[in-house]
């Protein structure tokens, strides 16, 4: 890797005053401090200069001159992530899209929109919930969609509308060099030549920046509901889910949580939770009668594992009440280990090797005398554990997750399901992808072959 | 693009004798001539040696071997593609997957398969139904899964299942330099490095050879209805699909066939089709209620819009009677043509300018004074139109052909939906994709610097 960057002088910002305005452009100890780090553990690192730019033709312009002048470009949309992953490790040029929010076009009858990078998911939902439409993935925090897309990033309701990558159309992208591309297509068919979106998507900045995106969008579900079932053993919820997931029910979430984390809940959130095992799980119909022959199959699956209690409601407010404790648990989590930081699991596997990895996690805590909060998307095989650490117990912890990590990659599974790599998985590339990292790298020197783009991120 | 490609001479099929066997190596005409061409009226071609590897580690020594001697290597899987794909232009090699049709391993609480990439999709559904369980793309004829992976072929039930770069979650492929590599993930979510499995999916074997492959499954539809109807205009056929299409309604085939061809299966078939513009579609449900409500929902919509006749059935012998027609017109047309060939549109648009683009079919058939027959998947926004040509209207077809495509790129859609770009869509690659076909172009030469593998093919 080239690491020969070259400062930000006075003279590189002025001809970045000249691209992109002086009004667009900061080199404020406050602006780049705000832009430091994401909310993950990883350290934060100051960028030399922000800029913010308004078009993608002023994107493509900041890339081809960075990368003429050997300066390094990080892509910032929100900073929500939680492995660094915009964190700008080599200082250099911090390109912000927060001055690109806008809605390009809304193309309705095709159920789809097209954004700029900068547009927040949940803005976007707002906007497009009056014509009955909505995106899909929910990462959570204020994410915005070409931070979504760059980290591939995914969110409870994967498990039935799949991740970014599987919502998303065409990108505009602007390359190291300053060409602008377009990838994809607005057909939702297409089979002409190398598929460059997915390529893109996922890529983390890395290989260039996502300017704007047409989306795929879905009729809001007319039917919903929530269902919450608490299990006395870990092995009994676990295998409901392995159940729910292959009876063809279609959950548009399936999540499970751990008994102490229940505990943590109704503690922090003075919440009266059942004590046990739990699995939060929505359903979602364009009938009423298949909602409710759905929640009859769901609740014989799990009464038959012997489930301690089942609750369901197709009822808006107490569908909302009811995932109250789920939607909440990441941040009592964080008030409860106020004094600690978190490291967080994002392995996934197989579904079917799910009851073992749990068992796994619960021996691995015991082993490493380490506490750790399970709160997977059980339904897409993907497991997150907080693990909160200070000094005294940071070896262990990091010991926990790096063989939880490596018996999820012997079970055929992830380093990362929704997180990306960052600077957090990095370690785990080479294990995870063998000699296909290889071809990563090939194509990474392919498209910028000064490493201008993010770097520090993904490769070892 | 190199083209100082060696001759495959008697040291070479030493060499490769060596490699695979005598047993799986022939230089006999008919063998070659066999895998000269495809089911499209593209110019066969023969290939100087069929390989017949029965392994990935036989296909990479191949591969590795030939990138040293400058040998071009052509994958094969059944021939039944439509745009020229496996026709081996430079001759060399025919690496055939044509022994390697087995099934590694079914994981069926995965919902997944494990396959040897010379598997036939039809023999794999039959293996998977007395589980439950089936591999959705249907592209038609009897292509196999490496095949259909690489050139993302679809088929009618696209329009709720996905091409196959939707139901594909791993494959291992060998790279022209003898590296074998695995891409993708047997988890079902992943975010970690570069998306390398979408990369070799569609690339028609120009980056490498998808050796095997884990494919999603999905339980088969426990219930399913079958739907025909019929309008006296084309618009308002064509409006039905947009409806059907923007209601949730989620049909699994929605396809589109004009007046004229219903003429024509009638004919050949000798069936008795209410001759008129017809929609054939199909749903799918969990439960019968829901079948029953979205049938309502369809009648509706078809009724208002003036439907002539409207048809459904729940019954599966009836089902599969009423779309007897349908699933028989491709070979229909063949035989009312046999004095001729057939050009085949495979444009794709989204779908809110679906209505535009029949009329412009309609208007161009016309202009250019070609008869020609629409079958559309039309549900995804795919058009076909088959065109009969001998050299008495070859140059109105390709005239019609090309301003066809032409419109379908301005409407943001592609020249090729579903068949590839083969040798008969290169033609269009700059204008769909722009500068990114530089992009496309950098990877090909990144991963196979010499050309070897599948020349003449997707590049202009």
């Amino acid at each position: 890797m080239k690491k020969l960057y070259q400062p930000v002088t006075a003279a590189v910002l002025n001809e970045l005053v000249a691209l992109v305005g002086a009004e667009n452009l900061s080199t404020s100890e406050t602006d780049r401090g705000q832009r430091a780090f994401d909310v993950s553990s990883h350290a934060p690192h100051l960028s030399e200069v922000v800029v913010w730019p308004q078009t993608a033709a002023q994107i493509a312009a900041v890339l081809k001159y960075a990368n003429e002048q050997l300066i390094p470009v990080t892509a910032w949309g929100a900073g929500t992530s939680v492995e660094g992953n915009p964190i700008p490790l080599f200082g250099g040029i911090l390109l912000s899209t927060e001055k690109m929010p806008h809605t390009i076009q809304i193309h309705a009858d095709d159920l789809q929109v097209t954004v700029e990078a900068g547009k927040k998911y949940k803005d976007l939902n707002q906007e497009l919930e009056p014509l009955g439409l909505f995106f899909p993935p929910d990462p959570g925090g204020d994410a915005t969609i070409g931070g979504m897309l760059a980290n591939n990033a995914a969110g409870p309701k994967a498990v039935k509308y799949g991740a970014c990558k599987d919502n998303v159309l065409r990108c505009q992208v602007a390359l190291a060099d300053g060409r602008l591309i377009q990838v994809g297509s607005r057909s939702i068919k297409q089979s002409s030549g190398y598929d460059l979106l997915h390529l893109f998507v996922g890529s983390e900045g890395t290989l260039g920046v996502i300017t704007e995106a047409t989306l795929k969008l879905l009729p809001l579900p007319k039917f919903a509901s929530a269902v919450v079932a608490s299990f006395d053993s870990v092995d009994a919820a676990v295998q409901a889910v392995v159940k729910i997931k292959s009876s063809g029910l279609d959950p548009a979430a399936l999540e499970f949580i751990d008994a102490q984390t229940i505990d943590l809940i109704n503690q922090v959130g003075g919440l009266s939770l059942d004590q046990n095992h739990t699995l939060f799980m929505e359903f979602h119909a364009t009938h009423e009668a298949t909602l409710q022959l759905g929640l009859e199959k769901v609740k014989g699956i799990c009464t038959d594992l012997g489930a301690q209690t089942f609750t369901a409601t197709t009822d808006p407010a107490e569908r909302k009440q009811l995932w109250f404790g789920r939607h909440h648990a990441y941040d009592y989590a964080q008030q409860w280990y106020a004094d600690k930081k978190l490291l967080t699991l994002d392995a996934a596997i197989p579904i079917s090797h799910y009851p073992e990895i749990v068992t796994q996690i619960e021996q691995g805590l015991v082993k490493h005398q380490v506490s750790g909060h399970m709160l997977g998307h059980a339904g897409d095989g993907n497991m997150h554990v907080l693990l909160p650490y200070d000094d005294s117990n940071y070896d262990r912890a990091v010991a926990f997750h790096r063989e939880l990590i490596e018996r999820a990659l012997e079970l055929g599974g992830t380093a990362t399901g929704e997180h990306g790599v960052g600077i957090g998985k990095i370690g785990y590339m080479r294990q995870e992808h063998g000699p296909a990292l290889d071809v990563m790298r090939s194509i990474k020197e392919t498209l910028d072959p000064n490493y201008i783009l993010n770097p520090g991120k993904i490769f070892p």
